[in-house]
């Protein structure tokens, strides 16, 4: 079943990735790709990576540029999407790698992103309960937050077997990519290297909201987050720190049991050997996630840290993930395992 | 006031800071440089930043060698300063850069370092309370290890205060630097570069202990840790994220309060203004710690972030301030607050 | 048609990568995996980014673990190809990413590796004139050094349409990954970031006499290669800058124009348009080489720069390349022109 | 004899650079500091590293701003100092971190600048043959660009002697704070990290007609410089290889006879032992630059390679260096050969 994507967004890091792994999906025929400010300029000038498309030129972002596609990948600012969304129709396939449909509660959009809420669309985060069956067939898709992904995907098994307590500690570092790429003075690669910084602490990030969403539908029962995030000096991954105190009862042995169980029939998201821990240079490129659990005694904590690729399975690789599955394609198809290191 | 001073294992990243230092300080002279695997080779092959000791040539690290001196510092693997100290007599000063004598409790010292406890000697951190009396006059320091610098300094003024639950929870980014300089294969630059990953986490690591010490005598109670260290590409520099739940009572405001009130007279801790976040690159090379606090109302937690440079203030500049104190000094003398950067 | 693949050397980079490229390469079995000092152990313990084969063990590099393939690469320390390949028989297609069998010149290796010539087998540079035909069908590769593949792409067009004197400067700056994994003090982390250092200055590079007997064959006279390769602060890539006076009645047309003919119909080569320049970060884990060309009339030399990653193009995905033409196979088949970015 | 010190565009690197080697020397007093955009904002928001500033606003860059000081340090945009200088007078100390007055060929100037040559000034590069005497009691400096300095240094020993033919061969790498703190696309850290790139190649380069000038002006004969620059995935350093056929009767130990000679009495220049290469890391924030040398028999060329750090050396410390000579106090004064490692 062979399907045809635009791409609306190609210039930025987001529609990159999505378009490195649209390249080798072997039923993926690249259609429109759209920008705007960078409308008009070859893909080659822009991301000289993706040599197969070097001379493909950037139409600007409209909706007739966009229509006539199975698949439509949006990678917008904010609050853009619905718009779009509208006048494409209900048949296409829309992928929003934005933030705009995946909360479900208007009020903690609106307290978040300051703007109307635009509503809510299938998570594509397929590895929590009942995700994947919400995407199946569907013509909408709200992939997750990068930041929400590797949290999620770290506690989901404790919080479903009750394991911890609903009060969890996050803290997680990240590579540059995430920031995006609008030139800031912070992002330059002069302050960036040998640096280590946070932001947004306090409970202040706007990928907080989408954590307690996630964890407190498995929890069934209110999770609050303590989220800091920082920016790391390398251009991508995510290694998130996750913590709570561990429920009566729990001992190592249960909580690897737990998830080892939870992941078993998981395709893209492992927990390693005894031993041995996540490190984003291991997911370099590729859809996994590797997480590792621990439980200190002496604090009375269970700890797991997981490690992904941002702009895969963070980003572009979840968003093809759940295309796979809307579409009805092999889950896997197109997407690998195997990393790019060192 | 001039001094002269030894550096035993001059050849590593702590001796050679500690040396770096020594060169910009107005009082010191260097005496005796000493290695073990190195002696017999000139410093400016194994430090080549050094320049004004390039010709100097390594000893075998003996007692010989290392007596004379008014002052000795110990750059050794674990387990070796007890027996150099008791030679050296008890007039010279000896500052150890190592973690022989920095716990009081013998059996927290034989769970984790596995050996018998050697004693303990006068803390080095200086900004904790009681320290700088029990550092005046001192021909013995113990120089805390670099993660337990960060940490406690980030934390002390909410435990003296009472503003924090005595369970906290520490996610820490290091250079990789805090490693040595001992070649071994994940600290490679190849494996480095890129990556962050995780190590020693569920309770493991050795500084956990220094860390509940420190902040179960400010605290006045038992203070738990959950401590978890992750490896950053970047060769130096320590950013600790640090929360623990809000007592009753705590606002905003009242942290600001505290915090600015508990290092006004400090010259080496500061807490940044409203808005502004500490960087790693900030402190680099300098013997700086930079502070910030948040109060997260909806997790009910206070985050304290603090960023050192893991050499200088957590190693070798909190060396050469104690020893300033312990000589009778100033405090700040030939010790920079002005990092490199960028 | 499809092969059954073994791989010497598994734990190392060079073995690492070629698997990366066979796991994505359809045709492909992957069959026995061996190592020397790491045998018996899982290979998702020293390779954790090769998810697929995270659980196979590494064997004992015997001829008995590597015989019953259709291939077998070897990534071995020099001088140990000769005695593998010989037991194996000349059936096998034997694919050597060492440096055994590149020279033709014995006293050239004799001098630069100080041990006997072993042979010279069929070069597996296929861009190079005639290589092409060498490869097809041959049961014996020698796959190019790291360097000489950058340099020799770079400038085989000029100095087979005689456009450029035959006294060649060559300066080129390599990710560490081309060091290897075997741990030593000047590759750790913490030297490594940072930093740019020069090595084997002067013409001691082994890759050197490779070079100059590649351009020399091009050029139809002797060419010598002035080559300082330097360490550059990240995981992957090279980037050579090369330049030659220019041969009278060169312009900057002729030169585009010379490269762009000689490059039409290569799969993996490709000329930038004007004004844009090749990064290294552009073919991270591609097997592209880009290319610039310039003339700089003032200094009348011709400067050509091209990067390419050492470890695919410039090791493992030049071996596929090769082996792709010796088996007959399509030569693009399983190789990616797709970079990892940012 | 202490001076009192303004710099204007003192939220920039240069500028910054400046005001950290102010910090440290003895006879300085830091005045105004000044800005354009940034005129208004706490010092400690821009650069944080430069704690004790931390609290001082910048003003914006006006005359009045500037006057009334011993030394001046202008870091603006080029074309803006010679308008400052003006007004100022001639009593006070310019030292302009600009190339608005480095260049004496008005020619060049304007090929290369595009605008009117504003004039000469002493130039501050002390190493060179009549410098120091040109520096000594000037009321004005023009500090060398970074590229210059470091290729400047390398070369004049070889070119004062004669021993290589007068067409120089230039690839350097340079750490991103070479290019400023204007945040561009291609500077950000996602572009910049595990990259290396090269720009204004085949002679286009503004440094360009510097080296030119200064080579030639040793060598007493036109030197042609074909100069490639390359961005490298760090913050700081210049790692420059030069190289040049040499003349007839060159031997290594001629080489090293004649740079050990030409070297010897200055601070802040050194050849390195045999054997040992020069690296960014060993500069890093120092005021030296490292040579080494080496007589390529086989290709028949001497290639010299330097360090230096692009901000201190290069840029900042090179300007207090020369401020120093001018106001005749000690050449090394505040100045440290100490770099900070690893």
């Amino acid at each position: 079943m062979a399907f045809r994507a635009a791409v609306a967004g190609a210039s930025g890091y987001a529609g990159g990735e999505v378009l490195r792994l649209l390249l080798a999906h072997p039923e993926a025929e690249t259609g429109a790709l759209t920008a705007n400010s960078n409308a008009g300029e070859r893909l080659g000038a822009l991301q000289p990576h993706l040599r197969p498309l070097a001379d493909r030129v950037l139409e600007p972002t409209t909706v007739e540029a966009l229509a006539g596609h199975d698949v439509v990948f949006l990678a917008l600012p904010h609050g853009q999407s619905a718009a779009v969304a509208e006048q494409l129709g209900s048949d296409v396939l829309i992928v929003d790698c934005g933030a705009d449909f995946r909360l479900q509660d208007a009020a903690a959009w609106e307290k978040f992103y300051g703007s109307p809420h635009a509503g809510t669309w299938p998570y594509g985060l397929p590895e929590l309960p009942g995700a994947r069956e919400a995407l199946r067939g569907s013509r909408r898709v709200a992939v997750p937050g990068c930041y929400p992904t590797a949290v999620s995907l770290a506690l989901f098994p404790a919080y479903a077997a009750g394991l911890v307590e609903p009060e969890a500690v996050i803290v997680a570092a990240s590579g540059t990519s995430g920031a995006g790429k609008a030139p800031k003075p912070h992002l330059l690669g002069s302050e960036v290297m040998g640096s280590m910084s946070p932001y947004g602490v306090g409970g202040g990030h706007r990928h907080t909201p989408e954590m307690i969403q996630n964890l407190s539908a498995v929890a069934g029962r209110p999770v609050t987050v303590s989220f800091t995030p920082t920016l790391a000096p390398m251009p991508r991954g995510i290694l998130a720190t996750c913590s709570a105190k561990a429920a009566p009862g729990v001992s190592e042995g249960l909580l690897r049991e737990t998830y080892a169980k939870a992941l078993d029939a998981e395709p893209f998201v492992h927990l390693l050997p005894e031993g041995q821990w996540p490190s984003t240079a291991a997911v370099y490129g590729s859809n996994c996630a590797l997480l590792q659990v621990a439980h200190d005694e002496s604090a009375g904590r269970v700890v797991v840290i997981s490690a992904i690729d941002n702009l895969t399975k963070g980003t572009a690789g979840g968003a093809v993930q759940s295309m796979n599955i809307a579409l009805g394609l092999p889950e896997e198809l197109g997407l690998s395992t195997t990393g790019v290191a060192p």
